[in-house]
């Protein structure tokens, strides 16, 4: 349903144009430092308007703590939080209130409930992501502590994709451009492209790479809760999103057993794997190497142009959407990416500390 | 941990060398006719030593249901069930108890639960699939008056791929050869090539392609059970996967949202869309169109050759497997797809209908 | 953790005299009028203040609801409220903050979570089962259209209690005394009683029987999910609860099967028992009659009186509550029993739904 | 559904008069010693036949595991095992296929699934708790090392009641008499009482006190999941209990907060309560103290006996059991009232290490 996670869970609510964004956290170990700070500039990472590139509805997007957190620490009670919805122009949805949006959720949550807000996609607006940044960024927090990390970088817009691995770039410089890209050149060519598409009232989609570090052995299940299996199923959820690989992924079956084997070694009394290309994951547990891992985006499905569709009788008609879009949901997605692989790595931790 | 599912529930048991390998599925409706040799019939299908290109390990794995079946037909109540082990050559992997073989989880199992079984794996051999097998044969028992079909299929052996999508092909083929390829070409490629892998003692891997048809419109859930979340989750638990996509996946990024949303129109009284990109699937439910997805299988990591390690102690050495192996495990994978795909179906279909 | 229900799920979250109190409730129906007036009075009727039998402290508790309604229905999307503190007096438990009240959470708190949040109770208020009430209230919507009905009274406080069974009352008066008991002659006793104990500063507990009528034959789960298993977690789930029973209860023991095993009838076509011995429920699973079970309530712990305690350090010391209390629990805890038992019949409904 | 707990997971199976009875236990720790004498002596203290106060049914009961052991110890992996039906008598439920015996399940099983196994009761059998006791056994193994203990006793059968607390009597003598009450006279009584119950192929129910010692402080969460609702939806999953309460339970009312409030003392420097009328736990969560608490069992509902009916079709009968019946359930139960225990008890242990 609307719950993430079993050990550090989130439930979340919240319609694109109702009053409000949020979530309850539940299962935050108590007496972590609740870094509000930290947790608003994450928030502001998947803030729309933050560029040219991204849609042009505008909200400041401040979070409000409602319980859970005592003289700025966690208690280990559940930690409520809320953004109120501002700039929703509700009255732009009146004309396609009986319309099925291509590729949008129209038509099935119509199927589906038989009710539904049509105003800006209503629950399956990306709107409603803003509670999986906070809950993603308070995860952080817990995470830092134990050392792991987590990163994520758009490493390919359309056809301009980055052609080395992670590894072969500084993921600092990833927050210096608006494409959240560690390789400038070819991050400008992303600029350039979703300029261009976004001129044409068009969109487009793209891959995020995702790097977890500082994973110690021993996460995962083994059979249905593979570690692996639990972050695919996170990726999966963000809205867009069309396929998860990690490690050498869907180019594993180019090569033999005996090409992409990982082979230990001892690594200055650390027992480690000479390659990576399992990403970090074996048997569905963390071996203490580098987890990482693609998240392919299609392009989203709003468009500023015409398309032929159906209505709620099902006659077939034009819709023409007006308004705003978001050319590229890539940019303001790499927060999102993080933020569901932190949540899901603190949850496995969680677990872990039980057995 | 071991249980598959929320409303139809798979809990699964057994190590590659134990006594018995078997589960318990719960939540399967009343009334269901449990035809025992159609489920013995798909665990044929993934029977070890059915052809050449499989290993040799020769088991009947004939299943033995214990409860939840009275006159032929489930009662709703639990349906256990197992298959003992018989061809064990435990001896075998004597040598090997204090080694960890690359790329497999013995590493990873000892550093978490500070104890394994070595024998065969131990509860990371693939052998322990049987369980998901009877219990997604039993899915596709319960899914069959509702009109779901679920078929897979090997459309890719190391670097031979089919050109096509899953349209093109006439499914019915795939069980005429034993790489389980619609394409009789194309399969023999295949077979020619995992064949002389196995003769090195090498292993490849592929892709598995499966497809849902019959699916009625609204099954998923809108935000962290999207329907595609939850056959990703399915597929990435099986031994071996490495990535998953649906509808047009990861080449999703290669197309403009003006070239690949999925219009609707009115297809004699149904609402429908002229293309499917979207593989079925719109904001996580389905929408009445096929559902497709893929699989990316790595070459499994157990290999009759040397190859570098650790012992438990961290010093480096040399492993030499013996005995038999696994050359390609997909032939034996597309009904484990299916039944996983299966299974995902039904949980989804009970979840519906409880709304 | 602080979710209620699996198929209709309530996430509360909310500390005394934090922000706010509220929650989210997941799986509610969709297209159920949400009759936001009839859910602020079932809030009303555990609001303090209300009568004199009650705390003082003052609220409105008026709920704001932040999603999941569109135009005055449920849209199947969650639904989150909240109820904002206001008549907080923080200070009154300055002097407390290193103290352990006795027979309350703070110990138990602060030694599992290493930090609590002191100010009156914290989590542990019983000001937090706002959310309970509105949770309940929306189940209660849900559950009209089903003709299932949730009643609850106060029975006995103190010694005084209620000589007949729920048939001999006329439940429709228990809203006309602020005991909440359908006998007007009891009530009034109870009520000097509560008055005269809450003069010395003390508190004092009872009983209060639950009745749920209307439902259909088949609620429930065979052998863990018993329905009244589910209505017991529930009701012992309630502060300051300490039994449950249904039925015949403790004093089934008292009678041979032959006198209380409940023999079928057939009653005008349906099939009925003569007696109801059983509480609705065989097997685990709803009959068709009548349930109805007993909730028993220690006195609550707060006095406004000394008692000895330790210290954090493990002092011996004195405590001395000032400021409010509450007497007794139980007339503000009857819609509290409506509301988990209307959420676990709704719960179970919908899974009944799902087979 | 069947699967009971969250972290120590126990799925079970079987029908009275299927071909087995058994479970997964999943959850389990790893490297505990797996002493399957010590599991098999339990389990025949519920064995059927063992003394003249129980159902002459007569099974050895013997356990057999499938998988999650190796070397004696427990890997971590799935427990499953099973015992195999040997002593049914099928034949004596020919006759009763049709009909509904009063108070038992078969109405309600038919209603809800439309189809049900009229053997022996089928699945909602007391035969079916074998995998209870050994779900619970393993549980104790596990908890023995964290110095946890828990004992049940028969405190009560029909009107024949102890007298004390459990305080007051030596609970090693439990195991020395049929009835399992540690007050030989009282258990005379009783056991006198049970026999001229059953001659008359009658049943009388009574009540079992159980006892956890040894508690860490911690265990339990605040709202939905306190400790004692844990136990109490535990207990009252076990056939024919119809009440569960805790501490001073239902007689709380008695009593005012100044009378029962339990206040801490520094006890050689461990802070302590000096009373325990809140039974171990506040505010759901267990303060250190000994946990005791009460199931209230009803006569069991087979009677060897004549009672009126109806048929599946609504006509009314008479039903005339014959063969064998329990008198009485409570000496068998006690050991399950344990096992219940220890689970919920493990269960929680392992979720608080995950915080």
């Amino acid at each position: 349903m609307n719950t993430f996670g079993n050990n550090y869970r989130l439930t979340t609510f919240g319609e694109s144009h109702g009053t409000a964004i949020g979530g309850i956290i539940d299962g935050c170990p108590a007496g972590i430092e609740a870094d509000t700070a930290f947790i608003q500039s994450e928030l502001n990472r998947r803030r729309p308007g933050q560029s040219a590139l991204t849609t042009s509805r505008n909200e400041p997007d401040t979070v409000e703590f409602l319980s859970g957190l005592y003289e700025g620490r966690t208690t280990g009670t559940p930690i409520a939080f809320l953004v109120r919805n501002r700039d929703q122009h509700s009255k732009d949805y009146d004309a396609m209130r009986d319309l099925y949006r291509p590729s949008h959720a129209d038509y099935t949550y119509q199927m589906k409930y038989g009710i539904r807000d049509p105003r800006g996609g209503g629950r399956s607006s990306a709107r409603t992501t803003i509670a999986q940044c906070v809950g993603g960024a308070m995860a952080k927090l817990a995470l830092q502590p134990e050392g792991i990390t987590v990163r994520a970088y758009t490493s390919q817009v359309g056809r301009i994709r980055l052609d080395g691995t992670y590894r072969d770039y500084d993921l600092t410089l990833t927050e210096t451009n608006p494409v959240r890209c560690p390789d400038a050149r070819k991050a400008a060519e992303m600029e350039t492209l979703i300029r261009r598409v976004k001129e044409q009232g068009d969109t487009v989609g793209g891959v995020i790479t995702g790097v977890i570090t500082g994973v110690p052995v021993g996460l995962g299940e083994p059979v249905f809760g593979k570690l692996h299996a639990a972050l695919g199923a996170a990726m999966l959820g963000i809205n867009a999103v069309k396929g998860f690989d990690y490690g050498d992924g869907f180019d594993a079956p180019l090569y033999l057993g005996s090409e992409h084997n990982d082979t230990f070694c001892n690594d200055h009394g650390r027992i480690a794997t000479r390659t990576n290309y399992s990403g970090g994951i074996q048997g569905g547990i963390s071996n203490g190497e580098d987890i990482y891992f693609r998240v392919a985006f299609k392009a989203v499905a709003t468009l500023l142009r015409e398309q032929q569709t159906v209505d709620r009788d099902g006659r077939e008609t034009i819709i023409n959407a007006k308004g705003r879009h978001d050319p590229c949901v890539l940019p303001r997605a790499v927060p999102l990416v993080e933020a569901m692989a932190a949540m899901t790595m603190l949850d496995y931790l969680l677990l872990m500390k039980s057995r």
